[in-house]
């Protein structure tokens, strides 16, 4: 099996060099991931500026793959259209330094990346870890590991999109595996009003939990109650109970 | 009526410019849009940087809004946050410079803004244009109101998300309007790869009309058609039928 392994948290982030050292269990590894870091950067492409590529090598001197100066989706179309000899059978993205769970899927590179995968029709799978202190990568890579082996085992057909939350491991060791749905609350997040130096105002975007932990399971709430969480995505957005009763309005010129 | 106007071509876009216009029949208008242009920065949002935000004035002297040196979503988010004094009843994207069709969607940073919107649970409408050598904005912004019109005036629940898409005017008066789902097919973009005099190796992302025209009729298809097109959007990825399914596996870790 060859995989494509990618982040967004750059080339040389310990979250995918753990991963990548598990992953070699299941097949040839090659790595094309952003050059740095791309948190936050959603499903960005780069339109109007090259896309600078380098050779990675590891430490021992062995080829690592490449590095792309451009987002999380570039690196995926790229290694598709251009870097890779073949198309990979798999492309895992990830371990992300911070989970990527409710509407936060749909700000997250990691995740973006994969859904990349799936617009090629090539199963997909991205993986994070939820921001802690310290990160254990090369234990949230074994488990990361063994989900990747449990969606394997069960053949997903090509293109099928997963997304994978580890819980820190300071909650201690995961209390198992759930399949849930995404949250779609918003999590608390405001600014902060500063004034610069030369009287300049600007604003930094500050973190608060999400509301409403009460209701029906997510992701979102899975993770915090120490499970490792597995959605199924899709990339098609349109709401197609809606299609038929909006056909009937008034739509003439 | 007040409506939030924003997009990703920046504040200073002829494209908002003229859609501003037109939808200040509707209501009192402020615009909170990026600074420069943001195409193709998706669902991005600024976390590691600051937002400096200035207020911009039309050329009459009389007040737009704000500048955000930030993507569409910031804008979004900063606005309803902080910017404006009471929530928008309203949310406009566009109108921007080409389609945002098919898997395109989830490159765009202007319906990027619109999900922003549908995340405070505001009614938000992306409006963008089919890509042509001349752009006529005003006309195209008598349109979009059209369509805006239509939506409200079938009182959609707040929260909800639309797409829609203007066919460029070199193919004459729009056809019609039309109720579609978003395509899901690939485009046929490719790379073209160039060496710097440094002898370093770079590529060029390249375009190519969509593939695989053919099928059951969706925003693209009914865009090239010379429609304009209205795709309801939601932000939940998750594939649902595939909870129960997937609930089966064996999970154990």
């Amino acid at each position: 099996m060859h995989i494509l392994l990618t982040n967004d948290d750059g080339v040389y982030a310990p979250g995918l060099r753990a991963l990548r050292k598990e992953l070699m269990r299941l097949g040839e590894v090659t790595v094309v991931a952003p050059a740095l870091e791309q948190s936050g950067v959603g499903h960005s492409i780069t339109l109007l500026e090259p896309l600078v590529v380098k050779s990675v090598d590891d430490d021992d001197g062995s080829n690592l793959g490449y590095s792309v100066e451009g987002s999380p989706a570039d690196s995926v179309k790229l290694a598709v259209c251009e870097l890779l000899s073949r198309p990979p059978d798999l492309i895992i993205s990830g371990i992300n330094a911070g989970s990527n769970a409710g509407i936060n899927v749909l700000y997250s590179g990691t995740v973006a990346a994969a859904i990349e995968g799936a617009f090629f029709k090539i199963t997909s799978i991205a993986i994070s870890l939820e921001l802690a202190e310290h990160f254990d990568y090369p234990h949230a890579a074994r488990n990361a590991v063994k989900v990747i082996e449990r969606i394997l085992a069960n053949k997903p057909e090509p293109g099928s999109l997963f997304n994978v939350n580890l819980p820190a491991h300071s909650r201690g060791e995961p209390k198992g595996i759930k399949v849930v749905p995404m949250g779609v609350g918003r999590y608390g997040e405001g600014f902060e009003r500063r004034h610069d130096p030369r009287g300049r105002t600007y604003y930094w975007m500050t973190y608060a939990p999400p509301y409403h932990l009460d209701g029906p399971e997510t992701d979102v709430t899975a993770l915090c109650n120490g499970y490792i969480t597995v959605t199924p995505l899709h990339f098609d957005l349109t709401r197609y109970d809606q299609i038929d009763p909006l056909s009937k309005w008034d739509w003439s010129l």
